[in-house]
């Protein structure tokens, strides 16, 4: 790889370290979409674009994007980045690697005198977190025409309605009703795991295979909150107990499922309220929230349909109530681009880096841009998996693989066609 | 029976509502013990122990208590009362029930011309509820010598010790170190039961043959909170598994034991917190309490010991750690005097009322009599179960047949030696 021995390891770490510091002292990392300290990492990030010679503008969804011009007009658009935004307490590697490493990439190209056919673009999503609007991912669905008039009119708790923040951002919210580009021929974001896969496998890239779907249920169970003393066991109608029931089930049918080889599945109960909640009530309710990810849409059907089932019988069982079985959100998985993923597992193992497919258990942008393109994300580990937390870390030398990764697969998809 | 003809639900009836209407009017049925609108009840209380010609004085331990000489000096006492004091928001027949029907039984006895040869006591127990000092039976506690030099330093929120409030209540702590009383030879407590078992039964008259020892543990599983969507299903440690696990394992485990005939017992979670509670978060903590009551103590020891080890395999299934597993409290069950529960029983026979054996799961001051003299618990139904709640409700009918199988089991016991 001819552009991948140009990537320099000091330049994009200062630049990690310097958008570090632009931070809410009181709350290290956090720099929130749509906030003044957003801006100012912005207007930071687009003074860096400018210095590497990236003709720098904003899209119509608020997303700030460089570019390098390419030698054939009308080839299209090879795309990279990711997003500068956090959540509160975030950390400094979440979606900014992705972006730092595509501009150094950009700068690699320069330092390595190579042009390519294909305009370069590198672009810094606006909100990939949940943001203040209760939506994320809005940059990215923005220009895939995915942000619709609901979105628009989402209100912030300062009274401000996204269509107005979005200009105030510098976009247009009344383009957003179409897809914005057709020029784009691929996207690549490079992302550190925000898992503990490759860390505890000591593989250095992560391919990805897919983003998996998320399907979110709320389950609650509704009993009798009769006194824990007096009642006798075979007259009570603990809603505590189909709840634990359903935990277990959760648990044992995704390992199963996973095991089994179904893909990425993950099924999690994080959330389980019991009402009145006191030691000497038999609980009157129960709230569960069950959060699934797979990589294959049938199996998360197949799941929530298993777990409804569960419910029921554990309701009957228990002389309970399943009194809220419902699907909160769902989305289906986003398979990566197969010939776009192969190019990043030939820049790993043509550089001499251990490679794994997977699939990606947490949203990205590259989701939305699926939907205008072929893409493919690379993986980076991270420290004991951690992610949105102050404590988030990839070493210098994972960084650097990541980026030379990202370098040689946007390198050789030039060349392809 | 002689005096359970002249029970009169009237009179029993008009005293239940005239102490209901002494409340905070904005938190029916609210008179919280060491209150003022306490101290209001307890002056009609012994106004109206006045009228009915007994005697009346507080005791060390602030217990009001209206006196009915016997006709056999040195003869000792016959006891009967309960509590006049609510939990917030309470009811108007929990403890009150107990005092109102003993005072109507006194009533009862000089309507009917009966002289006893015991000295013949009605008595109000101060603070059977969890009182802002932190503890309950405050009042059978001192009058047992139960109420230690810990217990009379505890403070209220309102910067007062339990030893100056006791003395603010007529009581005087310094003479509490020894039980206060050698004189009982018998004591009664009318209560309604707290539970759906009478009612769901139609039984008229629980016989009452012990009161539970309530043994409350409280468990913690530590896991590690990774991202629910990267975190592959056999590398997490999620601490609500385990959690969910044991509390399936209590309500089986109590159920089988209660089938089997080991007594009464119950065991109930009320209390589950997930840490950090977020639906995209795997627990990284899940604290468990387990509220466990008997008749056997050897039954409260074998579950105790089943559920740690339960608890360690649960641990070790989900390689989580078990890093809390304390006993929070642990009282031993009080048998009731099966002497006196036989006069209860014949008093309601002779009556022709039907009757049931039980346990009662909740405490009452009767427990801590227990300590100086044989005692006994009359239980009649209240309506769906409800206690501690507003719609607490005990209809004339069982309330009177309360009353006269007290007083029935009064005389019996007068007559006994």
């Amino acid at each position: 790889m001819t552009v991948a021995s140009h990537v320099r390891s000091d330049r994009l770490q200062a630049d990690i370290d310097t958008l570090a510091t632009i931070t809410d002292p009181a709350r290290p990392h956090t720099r929130r979409s749509f906030s003044p300290r957003f801006l100012e990492g912005r207007e930071w990030l687009a003074a860096r674009f400018q210095q590497a010679g990236l003709s720098t503008r904003m899209d119509e969804a608020g997303n700030l994007i460089g570019r390098r011009a390419g030698t054939v007009p009308g080839r299209g658009t090879i795309m990279s980045g990711s997003h500068s935004d956090t959540v509160p307490d975030g950390g400094r590697f979440d979606g900014i690697l992705g972006v730092l490493a595509a501009l150094e990439v950009a700068r690699a190209f320069d330092d390595a005198g190579i042009s390519l056919c294909h305009d370069l673009e590198i672009v810094d999503f606006l909100a990939e977190e949940p943001s203040d609007f209760g939506l994320s991912c809005i940059g990215s669905r923005g220009m895939a025409g995915a942000l619709s008039a609901e979105h628009r009119a989402l209100r912030a708790p300062w009274d401000e309605n996204l269509a107005a923040a979005l200009t105030r951002m510098g976009g247009n919210a009344s383009l957003l009703d179409t897809p914005r580009r057709t020029d784009i021929r691929a996207f690549f974001e490079l992302h550190i795991e925000q898992g503990i896969v490759l860390e505890s496998e000591q593989v250095q890239i992560g391919v990805v295979d897919a983003i998996a779907g998320v399907t979110r249920l709320e389950i609650v169970f509704s009993g009798r909150a009769d006194h824990a003393g007096t009642t006798p066991m075979d007259l009570r109608r603990d809603a505590a107990v189909p709840a634990a029931a359903i935990i277990g089930f959760v648990h044992e049918r995704a390992s199963a499922l996973a095991r089994a080889g179904g893909g990425h599945v993950t099924a999690t109960c994080g959330v389980l309220e019991l009402s009145p909640g006191a030691s000497n009530v038999i609980p009157r309710a129960a709230r569960l929230v069950v959060d699934i990810r797979v990589s294959e849409r049938a199996v998360a059907e197949d799941l929530v349909a298993a777990i409804r089932t569960a419910s029921e019988d554990a309701a009957r069982a228990s002389r309970t109530t399943l009194s809220r079985f419902a699907i909160q959100s769902d989305t289906s998985p986003t398979p990566c681009d197969p010939a776009l993923a192969g190019l990043v597992e030939t820049a790993a193992r043509t550089q001499g880096f251990s490679t794994r497919h997977m699939v990606s258990g947490a949203g990205h942008d590259a989701a939305f841009v699926a939907r205008l393109a072929p893409m493919a994300m690379i993986f980076v580990p991270c420290r004991d998996g951690r992610s949105h937390d102050p404590e988030e870390w990839c070493t210098a030398e994972d960084a650097a693989r990541g980026t030379m990764v990202l370098a040689g697969a946007m390198e050789l998809c030039d060349r392809k066609d």
